[in-house]
């Protein structure tokens, strides 16, 4: 991103192109980004010129030049609008023809400026722990060590993946209270691909699933994509953390949906975790209904010893357990896995064999290193330590800039009510390089929300803070009018 | 497999448990890895004897215990039959609805058999080059260079891949006569993963699909679990080496398929090659018919550099082009791509992030390493170099068991006639521990047929086809009976 920090407009200050064509390119990028979507109405030229200090001719012929580039269409009387990309995909790739894409087109995009917003200044939004928490020296360490013995990665493996990994992640397991022999494990390209797997397996297009709301953009992204249909369980809402279990029943029975997909430990966004009543409620629940769980354990190295997982009260009969390492040690080894029953494993290590063939030997070597040695317990205490810290600087900025915390802080994600609507205010904080999170991305059906997430270990920045509470301040001004 | 290359039956040969439990052991461990399918019958207790080198009370003992732990059933009057799984899998897992799998189980059995057969003698159906082949020094070499730069690959990268091995996969296709520019590439986990996103992103449930055939049993398997119709394309009967055009032009009249998976250089199993002419045509007949052709690369490496590909002549306009380093490098790093028209890599990023979120950094440095330096190349060409002496023993050994080539042989694989039913050899190959790939595993509606694939590293030891020789003798002199 070519934005500053300074919470000034950056288009002043750039030099070279004109402030014209500096205007669009801005808006061109974002439309491409898909942050600005199919349809979405570019702002009024007045209210552009005083958000990018520019005069209004400026910003018209910005917009002519957006137009004369096939990104938007003037509507008279009503202003400038995104086309629809299907238009332009259809004249550049005639042989193709759209996938239908009834997903939120913007999980998928938020999820890859996600990605592109680390270059810039920290991102309120992001997904995972910033890059100087991570432990190159070990991760390097690890990756020496596997080099020296290349017989264990040099060839096809096991199907199911790494012995030695699968042997780590079962005592790992053990440890967490879940009884699951290396047999039952199979390891893929990180949780998403686990959860991926999964569903292929398991599903069929038409078929309900339940899912918490809010919940993971891209799990909804995914299952919608694949035919399925969402069944959204309020989440977070009661003292105990958990689904609302009297929603869910009254689905059970008129859906019969044969999964549900959730995170029991330090739930994305809420960050709410079940208590032993309520997983105890939940399975009985499940059983009566002839329900499989999928539990998405995948911040689990995050969370305290003794949180309670579905899993291990129900011994993975009707539980899969879903997890990874993108969250601890670092998102680009992508090495996650899968635990569930002795029959169901055999068919998932199909599905993975139809999907990807095998996973990358060499990284999950390292991974079973990192965890035999107790390398990687140790990992994720100093990354819990810092993260404590971080919390609590973070919640104590989010309170003084007059937000509201809708459940008590915890693990990696802030979920918080900010007053405003959070569409309008992701749109304006971009403008000034600032990635958030909106709160309509964690829910499977959008709607104008003023509840946003926060990473809590990129929301420590004090200026963040103050430009938010500034617009918020601006918005109420001039409520109706931006 | 705890079998001997001998010859002979190593069931007497081994030690400890009773022959009755070895050979009942035998039988479930095929059962298991689904060599022997549902409603397969045993062979019967005479023959089974006399294969085995032990008495009918033996054999009869073994079916009995086979029988007690649910794998078989008695029918009265006709013998001892294979359970089906569902039954098993329903008791153990009830919460889980059996997916359909229409596909051909065996696929999936036979790719599982190759990965657990490595631990064995030389499987001459296995699907990659040996391990000696493979230069563990190299790989060492570049893993080491990764490590010292974990900036490249601690946080989550671009989402397309790696920038440094787009470059270099750019350059390498430039090479080959495509060109692709690197934000027309996004890389996988390995070529399945690439063939895999491809079809989710064009394809929907009850689509025709035309492939080849005889063609790869895990491409069929997967479009079928993903519901979708294959039009089989006869391949590697002419004279140029290519698909039958005729009857490609009849398919695309009548059920109008959006997508072709075909494999234009050392076909899976032909090792045929596309001529010129041919993909010219070829292309025709795709324009007039609106037709995308996925063209799977994934032998590129050991082919002459002159070899025609139908993205040269298009310039990814309709063609896109999928390869991978596992049939070169090392089949555990799992680094594959696939390159597109702008517009389609766009949307194989979204599909990418919904299936694995990204891939796996480190690994991807070290393949553009090795791309970069002219590595690569060099290694190729020391495997081509074991390759080309590997395929004239092979031939040689072949021709002298009285088997027939179907095509010149080329490549890494050869498609030989042997004069009998090779499901049958297959099975009686695997007692004495040999892998083969029976042709029915190429084809698309699977059918009794006399081919097999072989793989040309693997088949250059004259035991195995002296076996084969005196099975085939056995079998006309005693045809009908076995």
């Amino acid at each position: 991103m070519s934005t500053t920090q300074s919470g000034l407009d950056p288009l002043l200050a750039t030099g070279g192109a004109s402030l014209t064509e500096q205007l669009a390119t801005r808006f061109a990028q974002r439309i491409e980004q898909r942050l600005l979507g199919p349809g979405a109405r570019l702002p009024s030229v007045r209210d552009c010129a005083r958000r990018h200090g520019v005069s209004p001719s400026t910003v018209v012929g910005a917009y002519d030049l957006l137009q004369a580039r096939g990104l938007v269409q003037a509507r008279p009387q009503r202003g400038f609008f995104v086309r629809e990309p299907a238009a332009a995909a259809a004249r550049s790739q005639p042989a193709t023809r759209s996938a239908p894409l009834p997903a939120p087109v913007d999980a998928t995009a938020l999820i890859r400026s996600m990605f592109q917003a680390q270059d810039g200044p920290p991102a309120p939004g992001m997904g995972t722990l910033p890059e100087s928490w991570l432990d190159a020296p070990l991760l390097q360490r690890l990756l020496r060590r596997v080099c020296q013995h290349p017989e264990a990665w040099l060839r096809y493996g096991d199907p199911a993946g790494s012995p030695r990994l699968r042997q780590a992640l079962s005592q790992r397991l053990a440890d967490l209270g879940v009884a699951a022999s290396p047999a039952q494990i199979v390891t893929t390209v990180g949780a998403t691909h686990a959860l991926d797997i999964v569903s292929r397996t398991l599903l069929q297009p038409g078929d309900a699933v339940l899912v918490d709301e809010p919940g993971w953009a891209v799990e909804y992204a995914r299952l919608t994509r694949m035919g399925m249909r969402l069944l959204p369980v309020p989440r977070g809402q009661g003292p105990d953390g958990g689904p609302d279990l009297a929603v869910m029943e009254a689905l059970l029975r008129e859906h019969r949906p044969r999964l549900y997909v959730t995170v029991s430990v330090l739930h994305n966004p809420t960050g709410a975790s079940i208590t032993p009543a309520l997983a105890h409620q939940l399975l009985r629940l499940a059983e009566l209904h002839d329900l499989t769980i999928v539990e998405d354990d995948t911040y689990a190295w995050l969370a305290p010893p003794h949180a309670t997982r579905l899993a291990q009260l129900d011994g993975l009969r009707r539980t899969i357990t879903v997890s990874g390492f993108s969250k601890v040690l670092t998102p680009q080894w992508r090495v996650g896995f899968v635990a569930a029953s002795p029959a169901l494993a055999e068919r998932l290590i199909d599905t993975k064999l139809l999907s990807s063939l095998s996973t990358p030997g060499p990284l999950e070597e390292g991974v079973a290193l990192c965890l035999e040695q107790g390398l990687m317990r140790r990992h994720a205490e100093r990354v819990t330590a810092l993260l404590d810290a971080a919390r609590s600087r973070s919640v104590r900025l989010a309170l003084g800039a007059g937000c509201r915390f809708v459940t008590p802080p915890a693990g990696l994600f802030g979920w918080v009510d900010v007053g405003t609507d959070t569409e309008a205010l992701a749109q304006r904080l971009l403008d000034e390089g600032w990635l958030i999170a909106p709160g309509g991305l964690f829910h499977a059906t959008p709607r104008p929300t003023t509840l946003m997430r926060i990473n809590f270990a990129t929301t420590q920045e004090p200026r963040f803070w103050q430009r938010l509470k500034a617009l918020k301040a601006f918005k109420a001004a001039t409520s109706g009018h931006s």
